[in-house]
């Protein structure tokens, strides 16, 4: 499709050409609108901040530190797509609450999931989920979290948010490797590893390290933090551990016409993590990668480089984690983005967050569960609430077909922002994602504008990196939302 | 009322001794009981685990580690102080999902909060709270969590769980350090300092420490577990920050008889804190103290050695951070622990999580707000429906007059087991917790035994440490089940 559109653009002379979105507006309205009580089009009825909710602000920022506030919202005025201010305004919401609201603002399921009588149980007796478990957990987590888990992985530690996922899986890694190291799982600890561990010294606490890559973004807390390199502001003054960083393949842009030299980047960065394993003074326990780097700039790699890695970590006993917080939960087309790579192995763990609205890392491999108990435990070790709620997103997103509908509505929004791209080139560089559902980004010079600006024309927009404009529609995002974006987004170019 | 308990028995003669919580039985009964509905005593018509506990464990077992469940639990059947299991049994429970149930299961104002709309819309609009946060979330916090907000500290970071909690409050501490350092807010990075970071090197991630004690525990992220000093399983194989640890007072009991003894070796720790302060190689952003260090052996510390603490601290310009999430929300008989120690000036953090069933920290210098944005922040940073939650707890505390409860029940049962002590003296030993609410706890070589034995008898109680019981009832724990746990304990130790 995109192809004909873009051969037919092409044909038209300049001056007839209609705004890019028009062409495909009753394409669009063909498909019924997932919420029917969703606004048509966005309402602005204000400057945005309005009066109203600058005063709000004043109020919070007594007692919150609110100098990242975006917007407050008012959550009740918000539906499906649509996100709400105090003043009255309605925006299209393609940033959704950093890429974790998936079916849509009230959505109506959930909100019968809210209020079943699991949900005000996991509320009011919340348990310490290592030590007494509800009895209907095994169910939740069977109907729920892991109905969806990646191929070959069959069990979960649930945990809290995205970092604690992260580093939970990458406490697994570490107890992993020492466990093979010391000659398996019934190995005692040592006297000199019981007494060095309580001063954080080694053998106890030994020097090992996770290896990430340049412009990655796993989490702030401190061995997440350790593993982010997205940018400087999310890093200063923090202590980290010394842990290798490889450089993640910078693509070139139209993929087709950068086959050969694209290939060698990714091989070149390929040759760096091997290196990296093989000399890195902290011997490397795991890398972890996200499947497109989302915080740091929008960055893509091909399933070979993924399928490489793979390769290398498991030819070298390394474990491999896949950091899915952003990209999981079918924003990419399929369930997880790594469901795009065809490996011939699943990654060790995977972790996910954000669209879950619940969070931990999925494993297969029964040795990855520590040798003794407590060893990886904490109080909650997760929230059922969340979990329930996760339930509920998965049966959302079955009952829609919401993944085939993100697949097939991301390759019609890239193909119309293909089209504004030819028209814009100096304002959309690099566009990514072809194949990737909505998970789409271009880079612009004015990036930072275009986000000022899209408020007043309706639209809630992010960026990633330094220069990316990065969407992140809910899986409810349909065509005739994406012919809205293309709309606006071409209007707010031509205002700049 | 403890003395004249106490002399009272020592009048008696010892062949006539009747079981030391019938004494107390009429005293108890005269209360009307907070869970009209809970049990009057527990059942036990199974051996525990019982035959569909056991079956449903090993359902869970395929997808969960499962090593560490104490007893799968069935929450429809859980009341008030009574914890209820899938084969009909139900134990008084003085354990309370690791210290975090503070009025009761399945307490009717936490069902309505759960049914609320508020709390409908917390749950499926779950907003990035630092980006995108509700209209009502100064109301929230301000009619909740801040309400109850340590004198002096009128502000909050919200976080998802302890560990978490601990952590951003390390990393605030660390930027407020190197703020200070660099010459104060408005002081720009260096260039050496943006380039290093992103190499996890110094001066951008700086070899700072956070100071914690021997035995400590604050939880088991990378940067927590660095301060937790509990229990090499809980640190085995997993990399730590070279950190320093101070010596915690072990003090001698009854503290009536050590009195001097004790004080001596306060001092001792103090200097040694004060050393470290000068001394260690990494220098120290920050102090993290437990007001009882509640899973390394509950060991208490009296109120002046938590005054040296911020004498201390402060004089070297060292933050002095409390961590209450276990001790605070009114186990103690006050709302926070520290509460206890009539501070001349507020600690500089405090955190909490647990019987909140929300998490964060409060400060007051409006310093430890980073000085730009974005650099404490992440995607949820809490759980508005645990807010939400929190707040409801904080009305049925005040709407029971539950902290006074606590400290009057504490003192009731303390005086028991006082008494249990003079009777048992080589299984109830440096019994602690005077004055603490029902904070206490006591030693015994065969720790173990009783806490296996205790669920035949319809007691769920937990362990601390190596060698300690720690007690950890509920707010809504009145003299009542005072009693029968006195006369329970009793039992297990006559059967030992």
């Amino acid at each position: 499709m995109a192809s004909i559109a873009r051969s037919s653009l092409r044909m038209r002379p300049a001056m007839m050409r209609a705004p890019v979105a028009r062409a495909f507006a009753t394409t669009g309205a063909r498909r019924a609108a997932y919420f029917p009580d969703e606004p048509a089009a966005p309402t602005v009825v204000s400057a945005i901040p309005g009066p109203k909710n600058k005063a709000a602000v004043a109020e919070l920022d007594k007692v919150f530190d609110v100098r990242s506030v975006n917007m407050l919202t008012d959550y009740s005025k918000s539906h499906g797509n649509y996100i709400a201010d105090l003043d009255g305004n309605q925006l299209l919401d393609v940033y959704a609450q950093i890429a974790s609201i998936p079916v849509g603002y009230n959505n109506p399921h959930l909100k019968e999931v809210a209020t079943s009588p699991e949900m005000v149980s996991a509320l009011i007796n919340r348990p310490a989920l290592g030590n007494f478990p509800s009895a209907d957990w095994a169910n939740i987590l069977e109907t729920g979290l892991l109905k969806v888990a990646p191929k070959g992985l069959n069990q979960v530690f649930t945990a809290m948010a995205g970092s604690d996922a992260n580093e939970t899986a990458y406490k697994a890694a570490f107890m992993y490797y020492r466990q093979r190291q010391r000659g398996g799982p019934q190995t005692e600890f040592t006297e000199e590893e019981l007494q060095s561990t309580m001063r954080n010294q080694g053998p106890g606490s030994p020097q090992l390290s996770i290896m990430s890559f340049k412009s990655a973004f796993h989490g702030r807390l401190f061995g997440s933090l350790s593993t982010t390199r997205s940018k400087p502001i999310h890093k200063l003054d923090i202590p980290a551990f010394d842990w290798p960083q490889a450089t993640f393949p910078t693509l070139k842009y139209p993929l087709a016409e950068h086959a050969q030299e694209n290939a060698q980047e990714e091989k070149r960065c390929l040759e760096e993590v091997e290196r990296l394993i093989q000399e890195f003074h902290n011997p490397v326990a795991a890398v972890v990668v996200e499947p497109i780097q989302s915080e740091g700039g929008d960055n893509h790699a091909s399933p070979a480089f993924f399928r490489g890695l793979r390769e290398i970590t498991q030819r070298h006993g390394v474990l491999f984690i896949v950091d899915e917080v952003q990209t999981g939960v079918g924003a990419t087309g399929k369930f997880w983005a790594h469901d795009h790579w065809n490996l011939p192995t699943p990654p060790d763990m995977v972790t996910f967050s954000k669209k879950a609205q619940a969070a931990g890392y999925y494993y297969g491999n029964p040795a990855l569960r520590p040798n003794k108990p407590y060893r990886q435990f904490n109080t909650w070790m997760g929230d059922p609430a969340r979990a329930l709620i996760f339930r509920g997103i998965i049966e959302e997103i079955e009952r829609g077909d919401l993944i085939k509908n993100t697949a097939s509505t991301g390759d019609y929004l890239y193909a119309g922002l293909q089209r504004l791209a030819e028209r814009y080139p100096e304002h959309l560089q690099n566009l990514r994602g072809q194949g990737q559902g909505t998970f789409i980004a271009w880079d612009s010079p004015r990036r930072d504008d275009i986000i000022a600006k899209s408020k007043a024309e309706g639209i809630n927009i992010g960026g990633s990196g330094q220069n990316a404009i990065r969407l992140r529609p809910m899986l409810v995002f349909q065509k005739h939302h994406a012919d809205l974006l293309l709309e606006r987004v071409e209007k707010i170019i031509q205002k700049l």
